[in-house]
């Protein structure tokens, strides 16, 4: 194979590969076990891998190789209609790939891994101290850095557009303003009346870290976890991050007064896993290669909201899982009380512990401020002052400092713009895949109404996974988030499944109070 | 201060030692947090930076820029002596690696490093399995790959002693049979007494999990633990490694029965963790430097067996830390009590768990044996026969299989040959180390007549580290071991001061049973 000029970029894709997932242990071993003022020479580490990886990522040598390999393609008339597909495909994304590399200054791109690294050290004494002030600098440094970085990419995009490509090719503002106008005005309405409806509130309850941890392994057991393959730890912002073919890795999060924060989130990134694991591993012939890898980071989301919001918290799993919560001591005596629990529908500050309904305003309001940051002149100083008028406005609450307010994701202060939309696009990608996946279900064993809830009553969630397995993780980038939809669903995205499904839920949810 | 020759070299070390690190980091993680089965693309990972490492060690970029610092420093006559020294000192070091490095095959060292990954699994398996069959192959491979490596190196050396040059720089055989030889005759006559003489034997106890991790704590805490630039795990065989100039990591594990183990695991590797602590940081001329690394394992053993054995295991640490062992349910009640339980005596067969007096036999059995296999034809299908006879003669004890006998030690797993007579040297030298540390308090402040006991006893630890602060750690390679044995003692090294330190602690044990 490797005498073959396919498989010298192969094998040439593999060593990357290599870099990339130590680059991704770095960050694992940061996050999770480094000391802190381990930071500084963290950066250094972080900055020298991205300065290879670009190198590697940029090379004539690299630039050799596609081109070798694309003329053996071209010469080569024995692949079958379906392989002669995936292989200009995999071509077209590497020359893609290559062109955007080589047009980066190599000097900035350690200029941003010095930044991202002081970035999100300043964010963190920043947050702790609640001192925006203090990490505004780091920030607008971070915004000239990628307004650099846009430029240099020179595409016939804008500059949020261009930052927003490596988690959402093909997206654009446009496109983006069509698929969530229906939510603007939509969710407010929703949240307006689920706040007139009576709910029973439970007093105040919290877990202790051990009862979460043991919930949380049970959670996984029940899920499929393969030990051998994965490991669970603990950081401040849970993540899930892939470090080898057979190395998954994930973390959660103990929040104090938070009691399903810990399980939630793990539930949330052991989705993120499970595409990363349904993905062309090492026996695949598109292991390392573009093919191999998750084609947006909205798929990504749908995944892991799917796990997180349409099963775990679905009426369903609270039937099947009460008892284990009130073993531990939380005070439900049946499974509607850990649903309602689980599902409390009022809007607060906070992103990550929002229910379904606000949390989409979450990220319209980041998603406005950051296209302002970025190319429409919005002042760093500004933003706290922007962020807070936003959340009276839509969602009713006012942050009581900026801890709590535009301090609150770690995101921007590792210089990740153009991601935050991929959270709400998750969500309307998760909601249109179930509807394929419940019709998929009753054609099949289950002829009930919700045949999802069908397959999470008796525990059998692995045909769940089965079904995204075959339709969805296997594709890679062979196809975009929006034709992924399309195919697996027949229809284009929109946000009709996710409106569809919250009106459902949030009609049970009242009906059941 | 880079543009200047010696400059530019000191930049170049930089980026060297930052590639060590993260080989460094990935080695924590494979042991502290890594799945089972992500072994092999680890592996690949090691083997690239290996590769990249070693691409950097030798490359002529690196012989050019020692040679222009070479010029550079001896035309410049603005050096103090001392400062000509150092300088001198790490020009000689540098050019002695890099004179080693470009004569390895760099093929060697991506087979080497394979080995080592492929050799360590296989270990893991055949001790879990108590197949030494399985295991054999790999060592003979690794045994194969060293031979060749000290081939390559073509020093005026033998082959073991070739390969025990990167932990004991300048060592010999002959010199190490000098050194032991009075342990040979010594040890197996005090054992001897120690077994002959009666002994209070506790009944067998146990601490819980949580309970030794607090123990733990409080002994790194009073030991004066920085958390800010310090990280605690737990692996299966407990190390120290340094990840950058404020990362500290160290590791220890629980082993059910042996409730001591986790908590002089933790003694050591703290120790070993205060000499990297103490060597030339990253704000000192020297990090990154020759001067700025440690001189040999034998020295780097001593700091960890001072804090191991002259500290924890004293009889005035256990006057001092008796109550906090019987508050997490220890059956003591005086110092006495603990102190015995600490210092049982009695030769077992696993050289990690061994008391004082018969660890050094579990070193010369180990010695003997890697330099029979590596320069004397010792078949490796003959190991666990030779190691059995070894242990029955010298110790009195037969393994009852391979995982208790020849499969104990990771070392030979990972490719290590010629480590093992670091920790016995290690003991020889804190001894030797000891009566001088002890003379100069006496000089100073204590009048009694053991001086480090009297600062263990009122809780002054850190005066022990601020006297090897300023003897030992902050030379770096300045000198090597024996050197420095000879520059801080007035002696050259020998066994006297071990073989004195051992009577007096069995006169006192076995006077006080």
């Amino acid at each position: 194979m490797t005498n073959t000029s396919w498989g010298k970029l192969g094998h040439y894709l593999r060593e990357t590969q290599l870099l990339g997932s130590i680059h991704n242990t770095l960050y694992w071993d940061q996050n999770t076990s480094m000391p802190s003022q381990a930071a500084p020479w963290r950066g250094e580490q972080l900055s020298l891998l991205a300065k290879l990886l670009h190198a590697r990522q940029s090379s004539s040598e690299f630039e050799a190789l596609i081109k070798e390999a694309k003329i053996e393609f071209q010469a080569n008339s024995s692949d079958s209609k379906e392989e002669y597909i995936a292989k200009e495909r995999n071509l077209d994304l590497l020359e893609l790939e290559l062109n955007r590399q080589k047009r980066l200054d190599p000097q900035l791109i350690v200029h941003l891994s010095t930044a991202q690294t002081e970035g999100y050290s300043l964010w963190q004494e920043a947050k702790a101290e609640n001192a925006y002030k203090k990490f505004a600098p780091a920030l607008k440094k971070l915004i000239y850095l990628r307004q650099q970085q846009a430029k240099q990419l020179d595409e016939e995009r804008s500059c949020w557009e261009t930052l927003a490509q490596p988690f959402e090719p093909d997206l654009t503002i446009k496109r983006l303003n069509q698929l969530f106008q229906p939510l603007r005005i939509r969710l407010p309405e929703m949240i307006n009346d689920a706040q007139n409806s009576s709910k029973n509130k439970l007093p105040d309850w919290d877990l202790d870290e051990s009862s979460q941890e043991s919930l949380c392994n049970l959670l996984l057991n029940h899920w499929g976890r393969d030990q051998k393959v994965t490991a669970l730890a603990r950081s401040p912002h849970p993540f899930s991050i892939t470090l080898g073919p057979k190395d998954f890795r994930l973390t959660t999060r103990v929040v104090p007064c938070q009691p399903f924060s810990c399980f939630l989130a793990t539930a949330h990134e052991w989705g993120h896993s499970l595409y990363e694991q349904g993905l062309p591993l090492q026996n695949h012939q598109w292991f390392a290669w573009p093919l191999g890898q998750a084609t947006s980071m909205g798929v990504h989301e749908s995944q892991s909201l799917f796990w997180e919001n349409r099963v775990a918290r679905s009426r369903a799993f609270s039937d099947r899982f009460w008892r284990h919560f009130a073993n531990e001591g939380a005070p439900f005596n049946n499974g509607l009380d850990l649903w309602h629990a689980m599902n409390p529908l009022s809007p607060g500050l906070n992103r990550v512990e929002a229910d379904e309904l606000s949390y989409g305003l979450h990220i319209l309001i980041r998603t406005d401020l950051e296209i302002a940051l970025l190319q429409d002149g919005l002042d760093v100083l500004d933003l706290p002052f922007e962020w807070n008028t936003r959340y009276k406005e839509l969602l009713g609450v006012t942050p009581a400092n900026d801890s709590e307010g535009c301090l609150q994701d770690v995101h921007w202060s590792e210089g990740s713009f153009g991601y935050f939309p991929s959270y709400l696009l998750g969500h309307l990608i998760s909601a249109q895949l179930s509807e394929s996946m419940a019709f998929s279900l009753q054609e099949k064993d289950y002829k009930s109404e919700d045949p999802i809830d069908e397959c999470i009553l008796e525990g059998s969630e692995f045909k769940l996974l089965l079904w995204l397995r075959n339709e969805v993780h296997h594709w890679g980038r062979q196809v975009n988030a929006e034709q992924l939809v399309k195919q697996v669903t027949g229809r284009s995205l929109s946000s009709n499944a996710f409106l569809n499904y919250l009106e459902n839920k949030l009609n049970m949810l009242t009906s059941t109070s």
